[in-house]
């Protein structure tokens, strides 16, 4: 099945006429997502729940569109817009409809938010309800969710193909970093490599000393300098994305605060994986870690201060049950999602060390397509 | 004058009690735009007509946001959250004040369209007013269009700075390509580049052959070929982008229609070069490119189906008056507002020509930042 197919079978789930996704300037994923093609000027996409699919694209855009669904083998009418009047007047003729799914979120504040499907921005909103006064609209969480979080065979072969790759290409750094070349310019370097067979899934954040302390660093012209550095890098070929984080130490001889933050890290991590599995509480993971890394002596409420992973796909951060150790247990993983597994232990205005692996959650144990070594690289 | 007290003047002169910004992994490039940092998890910045500035974010990301704040000499209290219920409670103390602006637009299908700060997201919206359900919130469209529009002397300095490295990357064209390399390598070069400096301000747009005429061309795998090579891109360093567009030819001599069509977009980009002035109404450079175009036979209507230009600044679009031949004359330029000027010419399937260079908005002529060669490049 094709994506407007499987999008179809949700959308009539639901018990609605259809999904509009509306994008502009690249503001909801969902365009790239079911276009098959990055459309980053203002585009309509209406799933139908009769198999009547339109989508509504600038004159410069809708040709590339039209070729790309096509090459899918989706059966859609691309129509082009020449003026707002005519955008307007188009759009009209198919969503007065009893009731849409737009790409809104609900309960930002609440354990049971929606806040992933949060894309359609409040101007369009409003825009879309004055177009058609007498549709309702509802929320499209549910078709999003059903598309993106568990991962289909064909995506989980995209993903280990890409994880492969990755991997190849971190293998590389002992011959890419070296003292005195700045953060930017070793970013340079591994993605460079990254756009010979995709392109970076984010941008890499790579962390010289107490840059490493913040998870979050923008890469800088720092130079690299001795001691801890941070890698936090990932590749997108076609719909899937890798992110993986390696933390090597440059210089003789690590610290041994490095090497048993390093170790305990290693460990905490693997002791997470057994319980990505089916089934399993998405606090559970983290809870298991958190309870080795305070087992070997680390206050990990303070020095591990972000969630233990996230859900990956055709986003760096994608779509499933968010897995932090504060989230309630009734929230629950299942087989063929794909994680991050990242714990982390920072000391502020020092250095951090960061470990992050890819997995599959399995029936009973997960697949790891990447990899950690278990001792740190010494450059 | 830094961002906050900037923005604190316009706030005051929309007479509301601040302006506050929310942003979810990068939905609000305003975040970007004034922490000075990229915070891709979830952040609010509430920049108050009393001066009592506030940021809300992650606990992994608020030292790096403190930091870079503290380096543009801003001060603002900087918090963080550590869970919804107390992200709920620490933005309560904020936000019932009698008017807030937030970042959405209006009139989607009107010329009077407000887009260009139309960022904040359905759910975030509602769950705001939900917090808040006293206060007036209204669009904060003034304060972003009167902060990014017209630029200010150390933009501009920028500009001219990061154009002239684009340029100087791009005279090395001839030595990058070669016929067999595929699109994505061409790519790849000139963005590595690009990552020694600063960063792509677009995914560069590298089309061969028939993939010129598609203006939105996503660069693929394919072998570049001889014949028509159109490349797209730009570079950011710190806040400013560049945006140019080169088409070359490939092979040993250019078709004659190739020539015709270069030299026409050429001249017409200059006759389109002396209505970038001040006060001038902003379909007046298109008009009179397009008037251009029609004298030497080309049927514009049909070959040249985008805007002749847009704003360039913080974004490689960014925020001012549309420039094309559709809009009203009642929307004018101003002196030192930034635009590319890109006329193009394309035959769908075959092949296309665009020449792209960035402007500078003078009071009497405008200043060319960039330049194309007068004569195609021949590679």
């Amino acid at each position: 099945m094709n994506k407007f197919e499987r999008a179809q079978e949700l959308i009539k789930k639901l018990n609605v006429d259809g999904w509009l996704t509306i994008s502009d300037e690249g503001s909801d994923v969902h365009s790239h997502f079911l276009l098959g093609v990055n459309a980053p000027s203002l585009n309509y996409i209406y799933i139908a729940a009769n198999g009547d699919h339109r989508v509504l694209a600038v004159q410069m855009e809708a040709p590339m569109i039209e070729r790309s669904l096509k090459n899918k083998g989706i059966k859609a009418k691309v129509d082009s817009f020449s003026s707002l009047k005519d955008l307007e007047s188009k759009l009209t003729t198919f969503i007065n409809k009893p009731r849409i799914a737009l790409n809104f979120g609900e309960n930002q504040f609440n354990e049971k938010s929606t806040y992933f499907a949060d894309h359609l921005t409040v101007g369009n909103y409003f825009s879309i309800k004055h177009l058609a006064p007498n549709t309702e609209f509802i929320s499209s969480a549910p078709i999003i969710y059903g598309l993106r979080s568990v991962k289909n065979q064909e995506e989980l072969k995209d993903l280990r193909n890409v994880c492969k790759a990755t991997l190849e290409i971190l293998e590389t750094l002992p011959d890419i970093v070296k003292k005195g070349m700045s953060e930017n310019e070793v970013k340079a370097e591994i993605e460079y490599k990254y756009m010979k067979l995709g392109k970076p899934s984010f941008p890499a954040i790579v962390g010289t000393g107490a840059h490493s302390a913040d998870p979050h660093h923008n890469t800088s012209n720092k130079k690299i300098d001795e001691g801890v550095l941070l890698i936090d890098t990932g590749l997108q070929i076609d719909q899937m994305c890798s992110d993986i984080t390696w933390t090597v130490w440059v210089g003789k001889k690590p610290s041994d605060e490095f090497i048993n933050a390093y170790s305990a890290l290693y460990e905490s991590k693997e002791i997470a994986n057994e319980y990505f599995i089916d089934d399993s509480p998405a606090n559970l993971p983290s809870l298991k870690c958190r309870a080795y890394l305070e087992e070997k002596g680390y206050d990990h409420e303070k020095l591990f201060f972000h969630g233990l992973g996230h859900s990956l796909g055709f986003e760096a951060h994608d779509i499933g049950p968010r897995v932090s150790w504060k989230v309630s247990k009734e929230s629950k993983l299942r087989e063929n999602m794909v994680y991050t597994n990242e714990p982390g232990l920072y000391w502020k205005g020092k250095w951090g060390v960061r470990l992050e692996d890819d997995i599959i959650i399995g029936k009973d144990k997960c697949e790891k397509v990447t990899y950690n070594h278990e001792d740190p690289i010494i450059i």
